[in-house]
Protein backbone atom coordinates (compact mmCIF):
# COMPACT_ATOMS: atom_id res chain seq x y z
CA UNK A 1 0.00 0.00 0.00
CA UNK A 2 1.43 3.41 -1.25
CA UNK A 3 1.99 6.19 0.94
CA UNK A 4 -0.18 8.35 -1.52
CA UNK A 5 -3.51 5.54 -0.93
CA UNK A 6 -2.96 6.27 2.83
CA UNK A 7 -2.97 10.60 1.94
CA UNK A 8 -6.15 10.26 0.08
CA UNK A 9 -7.56 8.31 2.62
CA UNK A 10 -7.01 11.05 5.08
CA UNK A 11 -8.13 13.09 2.78
CA UNK A 12 -11.31 11.54 2.86
CA UNK A 13 -11.77 11.23 7.01
CA UNK A 14 -11.20 14.50 7.24
CA UNK A 15 -13.51 15.62 4.84
CA UNK A 16 -16.56 13.35 6.39
CA UNK A 17 -16.30 15.51 9.52
CA UNK A 18 -19.10 17.75 7.99
CA UNK A 19 -21.46 15.58 8.20
CA UNK A 20 -21.50 16.14 12.30
CA UNK A 21 -22.79 19.79 11.31
CA UNK A 22 -25.75 18.61 9.09
CA UNK A 23 -28.89 18.78 11.24
CA UNK A 24 -31.49 16.17 10.38
CA UNK A 25 -35.56 17.34 10.78
CA UNK A 26 -35.75 14.62 13.93
CA UNK A 27 -34.61 15.43 17.38
CA UNK A 28 -33.10 12.90 20.03
CA UNK A 29 -34.97 10.82 22.42
CA UNK A 30 -37.32 12.78 24.65
CA UNK A 31 -35.09 16.03 23.63
CA UNK A 32 -35.78 19.24 21.20
CA UNK A 33 -31.92 19.07 20.00
CA UNK A 34 -31.88 17.96 16.29
CA UNK A 35 -29.81 15.02 15.55
CA UNK A 36 -27.22 15.37 13.08
CA UNK A 37 -26.09 13.10 10.33
CA UNK A 38 -23.36 11.56 11.83
CA UNK A 39 -24.97 10.80 14.88
CA UNK A 40 -27.89 9.52 13.35
CA UNK A 41 -25.38 7.14 11.16
CA UNK A 42 -23.71 5.82 14.38
CA UNK A 43 -26.99 5.02 15.68
CA UNK A 44 -28.09 3.17 12.92
CA UNK A 45 -24.84 1.35 12.99
CA UNK A 46 -25.86 0.33 16.31
CA UNK A 47 -29.23 -0.66 15.43
CA UNK A 48 -27.87 -3.14 12.61
CA UNK A 49 -25.75 -5.01 15.04
CA UNK A 50 -28.45 -5.42 17.72
CA UNK A 51 -31.36 -6.28 15.35
CA UNK A 52 -29.84 -7.66 11.97
CA UNK A 53 -30.72 -11.02 13.91
CA UNK A 54 -34.54 -10.11 12.54
CA UNK A 55 -33.71 -9.62 9.48
CA UNK A 56 -36.35 -11.86 7.08
CA UNK A 57 -33.74 -12.68 4.45
CA UNK A 58 -30.11 -13.71 5.93
CA UNK A 59 -27.81 -10.52 5.30
CA UNK A 60 -23.97 -9.67 5.07
CA UNK A 61 -24.03 -7.34 8.42
CA UNK A 62 -20.63 -5.89 7.38
CA UNK A 63 -22.30 -4.87 3.90
CA UNK A 64 -25.29 -3.52 5.93
CA UNK A 65 -23.04 -1.48 8.34
CA UNK A 66 -21.18 0.03 5.57
CA UNK A 67 -24.65 1.18 3.96
CA UNK A 68 -25.92 2.94 7.39
CA UNK A 69 -22.25 4.47 7.65
CA UNK A 70 -21.66 5.93 4.58
CA UNK A 71 -25.97 6.64 3.41
CA UNK A 72 -25.80 10.11 4.44
CA UNK A 73 -22.18 11.31 3.43
CA UNK A 74 -23.63 12.74 -0.20
CA UNK A 75 -25.74 15.41 2.35
CA UNK A 76 -22.13 17.31 3.28
CA UNK A 77 -22.92 18.88 -0.50
CA UNK A 78 -26.68 17.92 -0.98
CA UNK A 79 -27.99 19.10 2.46
CA UNK A 80 -30.89 16.88 4.08
CA UNK A 81 -33.91 16.34 2.61
CA UNK A 82 -36.69 15.72 4.76
CA UNK A 83 -38.88 12.81 4.34
CA UNK A 84 -42.17 14.50 4.34
CA UNK A 85 -41.01 17.23 2.44
CA UNK A 86 -43.92 18.06 0.22
CA UNK A 87 -41.38 19.87 -2.36
CA UNK A 88 -38.57 17.48 -2.58
CA UNK A 89 -38.95 13.82 -3.22
CA UNK A 90 -36.28 12.08 -1.23
CA UNK A 91 -34.51 9.95 -4.60
CA UNK A 92 -31.24 9.36 -5.57
CA UNK A 93 -31.09 13.17 -7.36
CA UNK A 94 -28.17 14.37 -9.49
CA UNK A 95 -26.82 16.44 -6.94
CA UNK A 96 -26.56 13.42 -4.95
CA UNK A 97 -24.94 11.71 -7.07
CA UNK A 98 -22.73 14.94 -8.06
CA UNK A 99 -21.87 14.31 -4.03
CA UNK A 100 -21.23 10.93 -3.89
CA UNK A 101 -18.69 11.22 -6.67
CA UNK A 102 -16.78 14.01 -5.12
CA UNK A 103 -17.07 13.16 -1.65
CA UNK A 104 -16.10 9.51 -2.28
CA UNK A 105 -13.78 10.45 -5.11
CA UNK A 106 -11.03 11.92 -2.74
CA UNK A 107 -10.38 8.01 -2.06
CA UNK A 108 -8.11 5.66 -4.11
CA UNK A 109 -9.56 4.81 -7.30
CA UNK A 110 -10.77 1.16 -6.42
CA UNK A 111 -12.18 2.41 -2.99
CA UNK A 112 -14.30 5.33 -4.31
CA UNK A 113 -15.83 2.90 -6.61
CA UNK A 114 -16.74 0.34 -3.83
CA UNK A 115 -18.47 2.89 -1.68
CA UNK A 116 -20.20 4.52 -4.82
CA UNK A 117 -21.43 1.39 -5.48
CA UNK A 118 -22.46 0.95 -2.06
CA UNK A 119 -24.01 3.81 -1.74
CA UNK A 120 -26.23 3.58 -4.83
CA UNK A 121 -27.15 0.11 -3.84
CA UNK A 122 -28.61 1.23 -0.31
CA UNK A 123 -30.63 4.19 -2.62
CA UNK A 124 -31.81 1.44 -4.95
CA UNK A 125 -32.83 -1.01 -2.08
CA UNK A 126 -33.59 -4.02 -4.12
CA UNK A 127 -30.96 -6.44 -2.51
CA UNK A 128 -31.67 -8.50 1.35
CA UNK A 129 -29.15 -5.68 2.71
CA UNK A 130 -30.36 -2.38 1.21
CA UNK A 131 -33.65 -3.25 2.66
CA UNK A 132 -32.52 -4.32 5.66
CA UNK A 133 -30.81 -0.97 5.83
CA UNK A 134 -33.33 1.30 4.71
CA UNK A 135 -35.63 -0.28 7.77
CA UNK A 136 -32.92 0.80 9.68
CA UNK A 137 -33.07 4.13 8.49
CA UNK A 138 -36.89 4.65 8.93
CA UNK A 139 -37.21 2.53 12.14
CA UNK A 140 -35.22 5.02 13.92
CA UNK A 141 -36.71 8.58 13.38
CA UNK A 142 -40.12 6.51 14.48
CA UNK A 143 -38.93 5.76 17.43
CA UNK A 144 -37.89 9.62 18.14
CA UNK A 145 -41.39 10.80 17.22
CA UNK A 146 -43.25 8.45 19.16
CA UNK A 147 -40.59 9.19 21.92
CA UNK A 148 -41.34 13.01 21.60
CA UNK A 149 -45.13 13.54 21.57
CA UNK A 150 -44.99 13.02 17.42
CA UNK A 151 -41.93 15.25 17.07
CA UNK A 152 -41.63 16.02 13.11
CA UNK A 153 -45.63 14.71 12.37
CA UNK A 154 -47.30 17.45 14.76
CA UNK A 155 -44.62 19.94 13.81
CA UNK A 156 -45.22 19.32 10.01
CA UNK A 157 -48.69 17.94 10.04
CA UNK A 158 -47.91 15.07 8.58
CA UNK A 159 -51.16 12.31 8.57
CA UNK A 160 -51.14 8.51 9.41
CA UNK A 161 -51.58 7.84 5.61
CA UNK A 162 -48.29 9.43 4.76
CA UNK A 163 -46.25 7.97 7.71
CA UNK A 164 -47.79 4.39 7.27
CA UNK A 165 -46.76 4.76 3.57
CA UNK A 166 -43.33 5.80 4.38
CA UNK A 167 -42.67 3.61 7.21
CA UNK A 168 -43.71 0.35 5.50
CA UNK A 169 -40.26 0.04 3.78
CA UNK A 170 -39.88 -1.21 7.14
CA UNK A 171 -41.83 -4.60 5.78
CA UNK A 172 -39.47 -5.15 3.23
CA UNK A 173 -36.50 -5.93 5.60
CA UNK A 174 -38.41 -7.49 8.41
CA UNK A 175 -41.57 -8.76 8.90
CA UNK A 176 -41.38 -8.85 13.32
CA UNK A 177 -40.15 -5.28 13.25
CA UNK A 178 -42.31 -4.32 11.05
CA UNK A 179 -45.15 -5.93 13.21
CA UNK A 180 -44.07 -3.76 16.12
CA UNK A 181 -43.45 -0.80 13.84
CA UNK A 182 -47.06 -0.72 13.24
CA UNK A 183 -48.61 -0.93 16.69
CA UNK A 184 -46.44 1.91 17.14
CA UNK A 185 -48.12 3.89 14.69
CA UNK A 186 -51.29 2.50 15.51
CA UNK A 187 -50.81 3.70 18.54
CA UNK A 188 -49.83 6.74 18.05
CA UNK A 189 -52.86 7.78 16.06
CA UNK A 190 -54.73 5.95 18.93
CA UNK A 191 -53.04 8.84 21.81
CA UNK A 192 -53.23 11.38 19.25
CA UNK A 193 -49.91 12.10 18.46
CA UNK A 194 -50.41 11.67 15.13
CA UNK A 195 -53.66 12.54 13.11
CA UNK A 196 -55.84 10.36 11.37
CA UNK B 1 -37.65 -14.54 17.91
CA UNK B 2 -39.77 -13.57 20.53
CA UNK B 3 -41.20 -10.23 21.02
CA UNK B 4 -39.31 -9.93 24.33
CA UNK B 5 -36.07 -10.04 22.77
CA UNK B 6 -37.15 -7.06 20.27
CA UNK B 7 -38.75 -5.07 23.13
CA UNK B 8 -35.31 -5.26 25.13
CA UNK B 9 -33.72 -4.54 21.75
CA UNK B 10 -35.71 -1.35 21.66
CA UNK B 11 -35.17 -0.25 25.07
CA UNK B 12 -31.70 -0.30 24.68
CA UNK B 13 -31.28 1.61 21.11
CA UNK B 14 -33.64 3.94 23.05
CA UNK B 15 -30.78 4.30 26.19
CA UNK B 16 -28.31 4.69 23.87
CA UNK B 17 -28.99 7.77 22.43
CA UNK B 18 -27.68 9.29 25.60
CA UNK B 19 -24.33 8.95 24.30
CA UNK B 20 -24.98 11.89 22.60
CA UNK B 21 -24.93 13.95 25.45
CA UNK B 22 -21.27 12.50 26.07
CA UNK B 23 -18.67 15.27 25.74
CA UNK B 24 -15.10 14.85 24.80
CA UNK B 25 -12.32 17.12 24.91
CA UNK B 26 -11.33 17.04 21.72
CA UNK B 27 -12.63 19.00 19.25
CA UNK B 28 -14.03 18.98 15.35
CA UNK B 29 -11.61 19.04 12.39
CA UNK B 30 -11.21 23.20 12.45
CA UNK B 31 -13.47 24.09 15.06
CA UNK B 32 -13.52 24.93 18.64
CA UNK B 33 -16.94 22.76 18.72
CA UNK B 34 -16.68 19.80 20.96
CA UNK B 35 -17.31 16.27 19.24
CA UNK B 36 -19.32 14.05 20.65
CA UNK B 37 -19.22 10.37 22.22
CA UNK B 38 -21.62 9.28 19.39
CA UNK B 39 -19.83 10.76 16.52
CA UNK B 40 -16.55 10.22 17.65
CA UNK B 41 -17.73 6.26 17.35
CA UNK B 42 -19.31 7.11 14.07
CA UNK B 43 -16.27 8.29 12.88
CA UNK B 44 -13.92 5.84 14.17
CA UNK B 45 -16.43 3.08 12.51
CA UNK B 46 -15.71 4.87 9.18
CA UNK B 47 -11.73 5.40 9.41
CA UNK B 48 -12.15 1.82 9.98
CA UNK B 49 -13.61 0.44 6.37
CA UNK B 50 -11.78 2.88 4.97
CA UNK B 51 -8.16 1.74 6.78
CA UNK B 52 -8.71 -1.73 7.55
CA UNK B 53 -6.56 -2.70 4.61
CA UNK B 54 -3.21 -1.24 6.52
CA UNK B 55 -3.67 -3.76 9.53
CA UNK B 56 -0.58 -5.27 9.94
CA UNK B 57 -2.36 -8.78 10.39
CA UNK B 58 -5.39 -9.59 8.72
CA UNK B 59 -8.44 -8.54 11.06
CA UNK B 60 -12.24 -9.43 11.02
CA UNK B 61 -13.44 -5.83 10.09
CA UNK B 62 -17.29 -6.82 11.35
CA UNK B 63 -15.68 -7.47 14.63
CA UNK B 64 -13.51 -3.96 14.89
CA UNK B 65 -16.41 -2.35 13.64
CA UNK B 66 -18.25 -3.64 16.80
CA UNK B 67 -15.39 -2.60 18.87
CA UNK B 68 -15.16 0.81 17.91
CA UNK B 69 -18.92 1.54 17.66
CA UNK B 70 -19.67 0.44 21.27
CA UNK B 71 -16.41 1.08 23.16
CA UNK B 72 -17.98 4.45 24.76
CA UNK B 73 -21.08 3.10 25.73
CA UNK B 74 -20.19 2.87 29.21
CA UNK B 75 -19.26 6.72 29.24
CA UNK B 76 -22.90 7.14 29.26
CA UNK B 77 -22.90 6.37 33.15
CA UNK B 78 -18.75 6.40 33.87
CA UNK B 79 -18.55 9.66 32.01
CA UNK B 80 -15.50 10.37 29.01
CA UNK B 81 -11.77 10.39 30.84
CA UNK B 82 -9.72 12.50 29.25
CA UNK B 83 -6.58 10.76 27.44
CA UNK B 84 -4.18 13.25 29.61
CA UNK B 85 -5.82 13.48 32.45
CA UNK B 86 -3.15 13.34 34.96
CA UNK B 87 -5.74 12.10 38.18
CA UNK B 88 -7.43 9.22 36.53
CA UNK B 89 -5.73 6.87 34.19
CA UNK B 90 -8.48 5.67 31.18
CA UNK B 91 -8.43 1.75 32.21
CA UNK B 92 -10.98 -0.53 32.15
CA UNK B 93 -12.25 0.94 35.57
CA UNK B 94 -15.00 -0.85 38.15
CA UNK B 95 -17.08 1.68 37.43
CA UNK B 96 -16.76 1.03 33.64
CA UNK B 97 -17.78 -2.42 34.40
CA UNK B 98 -20.99 -1.62 36.48
CA UNK B 99 -21.86 0.50 33.45
CA UNK B 100 -21.48 -2.42 30.92
CA UNK B 101 -23.07 -4.62 32.76
CA UNK B 102 -26.44 -2.18 33.40
CA UNK B 103 -26.67 -0.81 29.80
CA UNK B 104 -25.81 -3.90 27.94
CA UNK B 105 -27.83 -5.55 30.70
CA UNK B 106 -30.85 -3.74 29.03
CA UNK B 107 -29.80 -6.51 25.53
CA UNK B 108 -31.58 -10.35 26.19
CA UNK B 109 -29.02 -12.74 27.93
CA UNK B 110 -26.73 -13.76 24.90
CA UNK B 111 -26.48 -10.73 23.13
CA UNK B 112 -25.80 -8.83 26.79
CA UNK B 113 -22.87 -11.54 26.95
CA UNK B 114 -21.50 -11.41 23.55
CA UNK B 115 -21.04 -7.23 23.62
CA UNK B 116 -19.92 -6.96 27.07
CA UNK B 117 -17.12 -9.86 26.02
CA UNK B 118 -16.44 -7.18 22.64
CA UNK B 119 -15.98 -4.10 24.67
CA UNK B 120 -13.64 -6.19 27.17
CA UNK B 121 -11.64 -7.67 24.16
CA UNK B 122 -11.10 -4.08 23.10
CA UNK B 123 -10.35 -2.81 26.68
CA UNK B 124 -7.59 -5.59 27.21
CA UNK B 125 -6.11 -4.33 23.61
CA UNK B 126 -4.35 -8.21 22.87
CA UNK B 127 -6.23 -9.22 20.15
CA UNK B 128 -5.44 -8.21 16.22
CA UNK B 129 -8.77 -6.81 16.30
CA UNK B 130 -8.46 -4.78 19.16
CA UNK B 131 -5.25 -3.90 18.50
CA UNK B 132 -6.58 -2.13 15.12
CA UNK B 133 -9.57 -0.68 16.74
CA UNK B 134 -7.32 0.60 19.37
CA UNK B 135 -5.30 2.42 16.48
CA UNK B 136 -8.10 4.28 15.49
CA UNK B 137 -9.14 5.55 18.51
CA UNK B 138 -5.94 6.75 19.14
CA UNK B 139 -5.53 8.54 15.38
CA UNK B 140 -8.64 10.39 15.26
CA UNK B 141 -7.47 13.14 18.01
CA UNK B 142 -4.32 13.33 16.59
CA UNK B 143 -5.82 14.39 13.20
CA UNK B 144 -7.72 16.63 14.98
CA UNK B 145 -5.33 18.28 17.23
CA UNK B 146 -2.71 18.62 14.04
CA UNK B 147 -5.89 20.42 12.51
CA UNK B 148 -6.94 22.83 15.74
CA UNK B 149 -3.51 24.45 15.66
CA UNK B 150 -2.17 21.61 18.79
CA UNK B 151 -6.35 21.28 20.42
CA UNK B 152 -5.90 20.22 23.40
CA UNK B 153 -2.20 19.43 23.91
CA UNK B 154 -2.31 23.11 23.97
CA UNK B 155 -4.75 23.69 25.92
CA UNK B 156 -4.17 21.40 28.73
CA UNK B 157 -0.23 22.17 28.07
CA UNK B 158 0.63 18.58 27.07
CA UNK B 159 4.32 17.67 26.07
CA UNK B 160 5.52 15.68 23.05
CA UNK B 161 7.19 12.76 25.46
CA UNK B 162 3.55 11.88 26.76
CA UNK B 163 1.76 12.20 23.05
CA UNK B 164 4.46 10.19 21.93
CA UNK B 165 3.86 7.62 24.80
CA UNK B 166 -0.06 7.58 24.31
CA UNK B 167 0.49 7.66 20.89
CA UNK B 168 2.58 4.54 20.29
CA UNK B 169 -0.51 2.25 20.59
CA UNK B 170 -1.06 2.80 16.86
CA UNK B 171 2.31 1.17 15.86
CA UNK B 172 0.33 -1.94 17.69
CA UNK B 173 -2.55 -2.07 14.99
CA UNK B 174 -0.69 -0.73 11.70
CA UNK B 175 3.45 -0.21 11.05
CA UNK B 176 1.66 1.86 7.50
CA UNK B 177 -0.79 4.44 9.81
CA UNK B 178 2.19 4.48 12.42
CA UNK B 179 4.95 5.86 10.20
CA UNK B 180 2.25 8.53 9.39
CA UNK B 181 0.89 9.49 12.41
CA UNK B 182 4.77 9.70 13.78
CA UNK B 183 5.93 12.21 11.21
CA UNK B 184 2.49 14.42 12.25
CA UNK B 185 3.41 14.13 15.34
CA UNK B 186 6.92 15.32 15.25
CA UNK B 187 6.00 18.13 12.58
CA UNK B 188 4.09 19.39 15.57
CA UNK B 189 6.59 19.91 17.30
CA UNK B 190 8.34 22.04 14.38
CA UNK B 191 5.19 23.88 14.02
CA UNK B 192 5.68 24.76 17.67
CA UNK B 193 1.95 23.64 18.25
CA UNK B 194 3.13 20.42 20.53
CA UNK B 195 6.37 21.31 23.35
CA UNK B 196 9.15 19.51 23.21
Amino acid sequence: MSTEALLRQISFIKEIDKLKYIQRKTSLFNSDRNENDAEHSWHLAMMTIVLAQHSDKPVDVLKVLKMVLIHDIVEIDAGDTFMYDTQKDHTNTDEELAAAKRIFGLLPEGQAAEFIAIWQEFEEGKTDEAKFARSMDRLEPLLQNTSNNGGTWREFDVPYRKVYQKKKVIREGSSTIWEYAEGLINESVEKGILKR
